[in-house]
């Protein structure tokens, strides 16, 4: 096997980027540690400790040496793939830290901090009069911040690209365009089915959830096993962090019923740590260890999600532990037919976390189109929350009672991340052209394979490419009608059309 | 009341400062983690982050600004006591950074690396003879740096100092010249008693851990209540580490039988998390936040393990749980006496960190005699063991029957750790002197009157003080007769001599 990292100047830089990663290492876990175990005093403190933390990264990354040293390694010849990854990384990293003034980041900084103190008040009282002055400052800085940026078309590509290298507004907008009418079809015939129905029983029922808890343990188990690498602990909603390949942590939630939610949680955070869990080890403590492309990510958890925990032969396998989580008063034995309506329940609904496989794509052309509004001026922020509500109305045919489950139910605005919920859908159709690619040998019984398969053509990479290049390298094109086809052939046969 | 920080250039300093505390807060939490969390597969690049870590902090510590903001800081005039304990510690830092060569601490680091995992491996085939070629090295490494640290009388003076500020060979000598024939004659006195047992039946009856943990919640919720700002949780060892006094942590452990270890366990860390949740708003983020005299904290421990936990009046209040704690097969309901002797036996045993009151001083003596000799060059590795050995029958009359019960016991040299344990002792002398102080107010029943008093006259200051200034402060002078006294009263009441 040839080596990743040969080239002296590149060598010379991963050496000197260790510093950085050591630093971005230990925020990681304290950040891990505030999510799960922090005695809830101790967030100021933690807080200031972030703060100095980022800035001393960023000076260490700007130092004169280690940043010509950076345009050195751009102008190295015969560099492998790996070397290429971690010049471009860098320099991505390097355009951040550049282009944008420390006197705009700490304004930003503050206004986001703030900002996500009043989306809390303003979501908890549904008001969002309260928090109407916070998103139009923060919708101002990020127009700031996509001039400093810079950007081609739309000043929004700026945004999409902190978060999906290169993507673009137009690629999106084409994208949603595809999906847009077949999707409204779809839920039309899912809705008009004598199957559909608005309530499942099993959203109500109670769970066990010390038998829920052994439960995940046990599904985690089944997929990885070695839990000397892997974590599963509780925070308030379900996230992924990766110190190493030998340290990753996913999290988990619980809420009384409706247990599919944390399964399912549980086995989308599994898609993602999986994606770092097979980086291979040449590239620990380099610029680009793990999956860094947010698309490829969302497209890993969601396969695992949609494809294994949504399946049909993993229902089976675990339908008798799905019977001893839901005994909570009496014995309980269901058929695989409810368990599977119930996974695959598909119903307009108001909060996008709660969406299914086919409603959640409206929630994000939503807000995909108010962010681009915002950002290219076309829209006010005083008319967001009318906006939102008739676009809901137009997409889902329900419109939110109150804000806190309409325009004010997301974190993102409030600590500043616009341009990030593309990714979301753009991961979930990208996630049936790897189960395409697999073929039939994509089965609950042969998770081996698929494990190998995704290390093999994706995970092993880390970072090293981007999106585009990874799906060339795979002989692949992104193609939205290959979702599409899966959703419908799914749920014609689950609905009955 | 009169602020702490006035000065501008201690002002100054403190800002900068802020960066090198952001640094050890990252490490001390990702150390928390490491003893707590960590899947056992993660400690390698973990420990490669801690390399990073402690690098970058050194080089933001020698700046060339900092260092003369240090001196120029040292020249002020009309500080206060905190600004000069800020200027104390600083330049108690600056010497180790200084004085100790880069080259002289990779090889000390990677010594003690590597005689960790040998340590290890020699204690479980007990095999001191593998780890002696190790403890060689180790105590020549030490030797060398008494010499770059300097000393005013004995090379051990410098070793020790590292742990407890000014504290001198001498001092050490006199006090255990003082402690060591009446601690002789009380042993012998309690060895003859009638009631003098050699095994006791709690020692070996299985608990409970589930209710054992809820006890250790309970207690501690007598105690401190705040759990907003404390944690405990589980590890190999029981420890305390503080970010903040808004979130401290503590640890117990769980060992099947013997529950009373397990409490003491937690007590005894309790009374170290005490001095960090109390030490005052103002010296956050400062060189001087949290207690960091060993010999002050591990009398705040001591203070609570033994005049709480081992307490009539502690044994009374709780009671009822021991019972439900040890009603594994049976219900249980022993007298009041059984656990008050259980709590308070006194036995000659192997192992330091299973000794009592009386008996614990031997070991420490023991270990400062061969330290000593070793670094002042009086007495040869290759003895070491027999030494041990020839010790343990003089002070305590019995012999380990392997190294593993004996020489290969602690962690300490293996680890570099070489003038550490002498503050053991010293701070449970100094125990009974605060509770002496603090009179007959120190009982069960007003624990808000020994936290407060604690407070006032201990925790607020932080490290602001040395061990002899605080004592100043406080109109005290270390006196060990205050421990003899109160062990033979105690102990005659118990063994009833």
């Amino acid at each position: 096997m040839s080596k990743a990292f040969r080239n002296r100047v590149i060598l010379n830089i991963l050496d000197k980027y260790k510093d950085i990663w050591a630093l971005g290492y230990m925020g990681a876990v304290a950040n891990w540690d505030l999510e799960t175990y922090m005695p809830v005093s101790g967030a100021k403190v933690r807080g200031e400790a972030f703060g100095r933390l980022s800035t001393i990264s960023q000076n260490l990354f700007l130092k004169k040496d280690f940043v010509s040293l950076i345009h050195k390694g751009e102008k190295e010849k015969n560099l492998t793939d790996e070397e290429k990854g971690v010049i471009r990384a860098l320099i991505r990293s390097l355009k951040y830290y550049t282009r944008l003034p420390s006197d705009f980041l700490e304004k930003y900084e503050k206004t986001t901090t703030e900002a996500t103190v009043i989306w809390r008040e303003a979501r908890d009282s549904n008001n969002f009069k309260l928090f109407e002055p916070y998103l139009s400052k923060i919708f101002n800085l990020n127009k700031a911040k996509a001039e400093y940026l810079g950007y081609k078309d739309s000043p929004y590509d700026a945004l999409m690209d902190q978060y999906e290298e290169n993507l673009s507004t137009r690629e999106v907008e084409l994208f949603f365009g595809e999906i847009r009418e077949p999707l409204k079809e779809l839920l039309v015939k899912i809705q008009k089915s004598p199957k559909y129905f608005k309530e499942h029983k099993l959203e109500k029922a109670l769970y066990n959830e010390e038998k829920l808890k052994d439960l995940n343990f046990k599904i985690l188990e089944t997929f990885w096993a070695d839990f000397s690498r892997l974590r599963l602990d509780i925070s308030s909603h379900p996230f992924t962090t990766s110190f190493s390949n030998t340290d990753t942590r996913i999290t988990t939630w619980y809420h009384k019923s409706d247990f599919a939610r944390s399964l399912l949680g549980t086995i989308h955070e599994f898609g993602h740590a999986l994606y770092d869990l097979q980086c291979k080890d040449e590239l620990e403590m380099t610029p680009i260890v793990g999956g860094t492309s947010l698309v490829i990510h969302e497209s890993q958890s969601r396969l695992w999600e949609n494809f294994v925990g949504r399946s049909e032969g993993f229902i089976r396998k675990y339908k008798k532990d799905f019977d001893s989580v839901l005994s909570v008063k009496q014995s309980v034995s269901l058929p695989v037919d409810q368990y599977l309506q119930y996974f695959n329940k598909v119903r307009p609904s108001l909060l996008r976390v709660e969406a299914d496989e086919v409603t959640y794509h409206f929630h994000i052309m939503l807000r995909f189109e108010i962010e681009k509004g915002l950002i290219e001026g076309r829209l006010k922020v005083r008319d967001v929350r009318e906006v939102w509500n008739s676009k809901m109305k137009e997409y889902l045919g329900v419109i939110p009672k109150k804000d806190s489950d309409g325009v004010l139910q997301d974190i993102h605005w409030s600590g500043g991340t616009v341009g990030y919920f593309p990714t979301y859908s753009l991961g979930t159709f990208l996630s049936a052209q790897w189960e395409q690619k697999m073929g039939l040998e994509f089965r609950i019984q042969n998770l081996e394979f698929v494990k190998n398969w995704l290390e093999e053509h994706i995970h092993k990479y880390g970072s090293t490419y981007t999106l585009d290049d990874l799906l060339k390298k795979n002989h692949m094109k992104f193609d939205p009608s290959v979702n599409l086809k899966y959703l419908e052939k799914k749920y014609s046969k689950i609905y009955g059309f």
